[in-house]
């Protein structure tokens, strides 16, 4: 590709919040975008039209899970993810960082690299920057990660600034593995809720140069409040043409309030997992469907949602099959909880193209106060 | 609804194949015809849009499941099953008798009913003629079930002649507690293997006058050898202008058997059921989707196949997705299943009505003895 990836098509003129637009060898994603997560090379009821009936423009999958089961080199052989899971649209992979370190087994950090044991059946595993970034290449997403080490909430300070800085020394090595020019590589800023360690970790990220800012490390537990403080101190250090990516993150309010800060990207497996436990995403706060008062209640799932699943469905149906463990209370929940989150982003998208996102926040947030 | 019910189109001059059509409240049924077990007010996996795309006319639900989970009288309350399950083609209900005797629990049978345990939470329940058809009015099918006892297999005589005499004795009773016009009632044929028996099952239905006739007790574990002659014994019995309906059956070897002996209709969870253990219909036999075999096969599961699963995705992907639990691989064998049922239904459809069934048959069974 030639000319820039990102392109800023308008910026807020009361807040850091911008909409744009980044192009990638498997098409255009109009920001602020949220990724739908799939994990394993699919998001879990979700078949390809599902996704793009919902509008989806992007995916993330995850290498670690991908180089166990079914292996990098056996995704490579088959042309790479995009032909092996019938997605041709783009996709971003992690690095793994984020999973092998969330792990509850074995794990042992080196200056080289991580060494640990599969979920899947204990075997034991190696992963570098330079290994990880290999596993990317074979796997062949439009966006690629690089290798980090991610905390636990709360570290402290010195441990924080330890981590970072082999974070970085990681990073440069992942950006010297990197060599698929068709292959954006994001950076991943570490640095805990520490605003001094998170600006050293923009700026030793801006001295390597790299293909977009990813904020790592947040949404681990840490209050909403510390998350904002964090995106406040990194964000206005981002180069303006580069995309600014949270990850793991979050809630429809964290969105909104991230959004609104100057965040491009966004992934989190919020509305896919909570479909399948029954928390139901709805212009009026959350629902769990399991709830005995939805019982006899002939009302869609959200009366304003305009999704499939509210569209022909009652929540009594849903929750009947809820109850039952029917796999389409599965398939409509997930459904369902995805319109939510690509309409939100698409609503955000026009409110600050139209320069009435203030509006539209505070309208979000009182409809959210009524209360189902 | 005026006129007859169902109208044979075109009579096999060769066999008691026949191709048929169906008239319901709900929109008219192609025959011969599968429908796809939709238990608990769901096929399983699929939602309505699938089985609209799949071609499928008419989905079975079971009235015994329903009268447990949500309950009958809450169906009822939601305007009945088509509005409740967001379905608005032909439903047919089965009575309960056979998911009553198939239970592991305790079932107490008595001339007046059987009374017997919830699968869900073991609360005791009592269910009669009067009382299946009750439920059933209440679930507002298109067409529905008398009540019957079903026997294990084998059986032995003495004790299937006395079973027999009590289902004509429901049968009957079945008949007087039907009162709604706008659902077809049918009678189930039982007898056993003991063509003696089933030729008094039928007279005694003929006897009582009902929209078709079921052949029940079948696919319970006999070879199918005895299914045919069970067939052959009874279909000769039947009007020519009412529906013949095979109960519970089965492989697609079965289908076509029963299709050329004058089977009009069939049910079997065989196809989603399968679909959900990994075991897949194809031109050329069946396919265990997570023998190792298929690991690095790039084929999709049927070449001959233009399912959505067999036109996007491989073999590999699919292994992939089953060995990893993934709820696409139920979605995707379930899709290809279904497929595989009701485009051979169509085609037998087809052949009847071209005069050439029986070199499609012949071709059936040479395709699938070249193995996948």
């Amino acid at each position: 590709m030639t000319g820039p990836h990102f392109q800023v098509l308008f910026q807020s003129k009361s807040s850091p919040a911008r909409r744009g637009r980044l192009r990638t060898p498997h098409g255009c994603i109009e920001t602020p975008a949220f990724m739908t997560v799939g994990t394993a090379g699919t998001v879990k009821a979700m078949d390809p039209v599902d996704l793009k009936n919902l509008g989806a423009e992007i995916i993330l999958c995850n290498a670690y899970h991908l180089f166990l089961r079914p292996g990098h080199e056996f995704i490579q052989k088959r042309g790479g993810l995009h032909p092996f899971i019938g997605w041709d649209r783009p996709i971003l992979t992690d690095s793994g960082g984020y999973q092998i370190f969330s792990l509850k087994g074995f794990c042992k950090i080196s200056e080289d690299g991580v060494t640990f044991q599969s979920h899947i059946d204990g075997s034991q595993h190696f992963i570098s920057p330079e290994k990880a970034i290999e596993i990317e290449a074979a796997l062949g997403a439009d966006i690629i990660m690089a290798f980090d080490e991610c905390l636990e909430y709360p570290a402290e300070q010195k441990r924080t600034q330890e981590s970072l800085q082999r974070t970085l020394r990681w990073a440069a090595r992942s950006k010297s593995a990197h060599h698929r020019k068709d292959q954006m590589l994001y950076g991943i800023i570490q640095g805990g809720v520490y605003p001094d360690l998170r600006k050293q970790g923009v700026e030793g990220l801006l001295n390597l140069g790299f293909d977009g800012f990813a904020v790592g490390g947040l949404s681990v537990g840490e209050p909403q409040e510390e998350m904002l403080k964090v995106l406040e101190a990194v964000v206005p250090l981002i180069p303006e043409n580069k995309p600014r990516y949270l990850m793991g993150v979050g809630t429809p309010g964290d969105l909104v309030e991230a959004v609104l800060r100057g965040i491009d990207m966004f992934d989190c497996v919020m509305p896919t997992r909570h479909a399948r436990t029954g928390i139901l995403f709805t212009s009026r706060g959350e629902l769990h469907i399991k709830h005995a008062r939805y019982k006899t209640d002939d009302l869609p799932l959200d009366p304003a949602c305009d999704c499939y699943a509210c569209k022909h469905f009652s929540r009594a149906y849903l929750r009947h099959l809820f109850i039952a463990k029917e796999l389409l209370a599965i398939r409509l929940n997930t459904l369902h909880n995805l319109y939510y989150y690509l309409s939100l982003m698409s609503k955000l998208r026009q409110e600050i193209a139209q320069g009435t996102f203030e509006a539209f926040r505070h309208n979000f947030y009182q409809n959210r106060a009524l209360g189902i």
